[in-house]
């Protein structure tokens, strides 16, 4: 896969400067560098903003203002405007999911095309007219009883939505090594033996199943190497051989 | 698949009320009703945590406070700690997605099986002790060179991976729908004879390679009734017939 540009994002008329620099934060834990801000209500820079940011701006290019969202995004190829809610509008509208696939379909094949996303204003969401310069809707489905995300969690969201579509974690990151089986049975058997010596099982009928059952037991946890050595540590504790 | 319970939230000693209120915040657009508190610095209730929460808390369970993490996971079954960075401890450690599709699974087969997941203080995150209470352990992957999430960005991811394990959201929700060829056939048909008309092929020669261009390219819109209806009217306007 060719490598592309990460998106744009485009904050459009946002009022508090903490969400801006929330924002901010939020997309560079995702490896999304490219702010641009359109009439902000309040000004740029904004103290309040690189407060609430901890130190994203350093890493961030630098943020460029805009008059209005047609100027904020005349460079971009494919443009996805993010909404709260379903609109009434013939248009695309994609899970952030979706949109991401389709996004690195586009950048697979041509990794000088340039793509944004786009949030509107905190109480009100984007116009009709700004969601007309988009080619595409981006919804981000929540529980309907209480639906309202704010501004830096929609950006959370879709920044680790892009993140994801390029991160390659495994599913199962630090999983515990399981000692080979021989060491295991090398166990099983100390036990049984002890066992035995102890009077544990309470009859030859009955000794079959009991082991069965405890085979069972004690196999699901995969003991490691060392887990095995330490369960050998406590039967020699448990049994005197340490006294 | 057997319904279950959503998994309980745990938050261990959390420090600004602010960020319990935006945890319970989020929680809530997951759908996640059941918030316990281990141990808050600041108490509970917490003025601050209401006021930041936007209604939230109306839409959960009563937010119950323990002593302690043990405590807190009494009554659960399986228990994920979260982590902002992996650990060398010998536990399983999965991303969101896959613990979700380990919970799913276990709920699968028993829907009284009481799962949850435990959020660390803000800028600690949780004690070595607190994880080895915790059956397997949660990593969110971010951005290495900007990688710490707060707490309430944490419960908003976590609560998210729930919510879309759940979610049967189609990951297109509103595409238009294309009128029938035979419509477009209909419109091409007339630009094509409006076209001759006006001279725009420059000869019989290469009229089909032209042909077979504009057709490409008015037909990726894939136009609905409406929007076909919309250019059979800027034909007739272009071409004088509205006079």
């Amino acid at each position: 896969m060719l490598s592309a540009p990460p998106p744009v994002f485009i904050l459009v008329n946002p009022q508090m400067g903490e969400n801006i620099g929330a924002a901010a934060r939020a997309m560079m834990n995702f490896g999304i560098p490219t702010l641009r801000l359109v009439n902000p209500r309040d000004g740029w820079p904004n103290p309040a903003a690189t407060d609430n940011a901890t130190g994203a701006f350093e890493h961030m290019n630098e943020v460029v203002v805009f008059p209005s969202l047609k100027d904020a995004i005349a460079d971009l190829h494919t443009v996805y405007a993010t909404t709260a809610r379903t609109r009434d509008i013939a248009k695309a509208t994609y899970t952030p999911a979706a949109a991401m696939t389709e996004l690195r379909a586009r950048h697979g094949t041509n990794n000088t095309h340039h793509t944004g996303f786009v949030f509107g204003p905190e109480r009100t969401g984007l116009e009709n007219d700004d969601l007309a310069l988009c080619h595409a809707i981006v919804y981000i489905p929540t529980n309907p009883a209480f639906p309202v995300l704010n501004l830096a969690q929609s950006v959370l969201l879709i920044a680790q939505e892009f993140f994801r579509s390029l991160d390659q974690t495994p599913p199962v990151i630090n999983d515990v090594t399981p000692a080979p089986q021989a060491e295991f049975d090398a166990l099983f058997q100390r036990l049984q033996d002890e066992l035995d010596h102890g009077g544990f099982f309470k009859s030859e009928d009955l000794k079959p199943r009991m082991l069965r059952n405890l085979r069972t037991m004690l196999l699901r946890g995969q003991w490691s190497e060392q887990e095995i050595r330490t369960f050998q540590g406590m039967l020699s504790a448990l049994t005197g051989k340490n006294k």
